[in-house]
């Protein structure tokens, strides 16, 4: 498919997360002005968007204006909006979002914040050489997308790219996806933070086992490693499947210090065919941002 | 993407397997005539492409007339074909396939045999209602193939596709592909042979277990169980990362009596969304001959 040129990019987005929402506006693909604001989880989807709509006005934002909105959890095909992992926006069941933002907005594509930021990353970052690419992001929980062929890869039910409940043989709880032993339930913050309390070092978050690791405590070092060791198998995975020649990673964990070096180092395990390129993402906040105008207007001119 | 018609299928079509070469003429969407002669795994790429040429002449092909060729190992998109499980056919490593093919037949297309199956089941067989569809074979080996879109899943080092050698919660031994742990390893005929002679049932085969647990035998049972489990594990990773609304099931253990209903009982145990609708096959043995002709006519015509 043809590439989009950044330079196409012009107009605006929102990044509705679980606990902060972004709006932008953006001019030939580059974030010239963003606002921030906390997401109240507890809010209906009817909040969440007066809350984007007040937001994306301060920027100048009039009806109809090109608008992509990313959102945490699945938006099918239908422009629905469901959580995936109910503990993160627990009011969200079905709501119609692409209907109401058309209605409030005058028009507006929403899908999934990592596909998004994959979308971002795959056309005009990390991946912008790559025809089978990945994007990952580590972070509370595990999250991505799959950019092949320049086209993201999306299905009916929005579940496409939902990496982080692949299951792996390094995991064995439950997961909030409902699975068992999924990458995201050792791999993310959440379930790094589930092992420091199985091992006993209760109330200890993912930011602290990063710091007792760098403090040289072996514990936490195997925490992180099993972490690591986890998220270079569902790389592997993602290889046999897809035949990736590029992945990267990004999330508050993904990106800290060593992580990616130890996840290298798990993934010089795998046959040579199994290790696609792992690199950094590039793009950082603006990639959900991009990448849902980028949506947009794919899909207004095909 | 645009649906090829059936009925636009007019040509010929090989298909290499590791015990097995077919060759096929194909009318309006239908096998009319079909070859089968012993493949010599330990012959060089140049031996096997004469045998294939030798059997295509008996069925009235002409150099340049439409040709799909479907082979066991992947195909990249240079057309070198090379093994994956180097158990297979030991011979083929890197060899210019598709070059070789067109200089002594005229013009072909080829592609991994599972892959072709699939993208057949995924035009014209299972997945005809499909969007997001998989086609598994679970045989010898484990394979499969991914059609999204009605478009087949491929990648520049011809190995996506290549389900069998995703990692499995339910799996721990070596796997042919050099990966540890995978579903074929536990999941196909040799692994169900493996788990039988680690079971102090030593040189018993897939097809002596499957007649063990049909006699009642609780080991070659629990063998079998195993099998499915992982397969609908696999299936529920599938669907994580390209939200399958589909899978068919197809090879001599995935068609047994008995082996989809064990595989659907495992999927209960998934969230509703990541359970796929899951169904046999319908193409059989013509699927791989009818996808490589669909595969060569849908690159001549796009």
């Amino acid at each position: 498919m043809q590439k989009l040129p950044r330079t196409a990019l012009t107009g605006f987005a929102a990044d509705l997360g679980g606990t902060k929402t972004a709006v932008a506006r953006i001019e030939r693909g580059v974030v010239v002005e963003r606002l921030l604001a906390p997401t109240d989880c507890a809010a209906d989807p009817e909040a969440q968007i007066a809350a984007i709509r007040s937001l994306l006005g301060r920027l100048g934002h009039s009806n109809g204006a090109p608008l992509g909105v990313a959102v945490a959890g699945r938006v099918d095909s239908a422009g629905a909006w469901h959580a995936v992992n109910h503990g993160t926006l627990p009011a969200i069941l079905g709501f119609s979002l692409q209907h109401a933002l058309v209605r409030d907005l005058g028009a507006a594509t929403c899908l999934n914040d990592a596909a998004a930021a994959a979308f971002a990353e795959g056309l005009f970052g990390a991946g912008s050489q790559s025809d089978s690419f990945a994007y990952l992001t580590v972070s509370t929980g595990v999250g991505g997308g799959l950019v092949i062929g320049n086209r993201l890869l999306s299905s009916a039910n929005g579940l496409a790219g939902h990496v982080g409940f692949v299951s792996s043989r390094h995991a064995n709880g439950p997961c909030g996806s409902g699975r068992m032993g999924t990458v995201e339930s050792i791999a993310g913050g959440r379930g790094i933070a589930a092992a420091a309390t199985a091992g006993e070092h209760e109330g200890t978050d993912a930011r602290a086992v990063f710091a007792a690791a760098a403090d040289g405590q072996d514990w936490a070092d195997r925490i992180i490693a099993t972490s690591a060791t986890a998220v270079a198998a569902l790389i592997g995975d993602l290889t046999a499947i897809l035949g990736l020649d590029t992945v990267a990673m990004g999330g508050s964990i993904g990106l800290a210090p060593g992580y990616i070096e130890r996840t290298r180092t798990a993934l010089e395990e795998e046959p040579e065919l199994f290790r696609p390129r792992l690199i950094h993402a590039e793009l950082g906040h603006d990639a959900p941002l991009v990448g849902a105008l980028a949506a947009h207007l794919r899909k207004e001119s095909p």
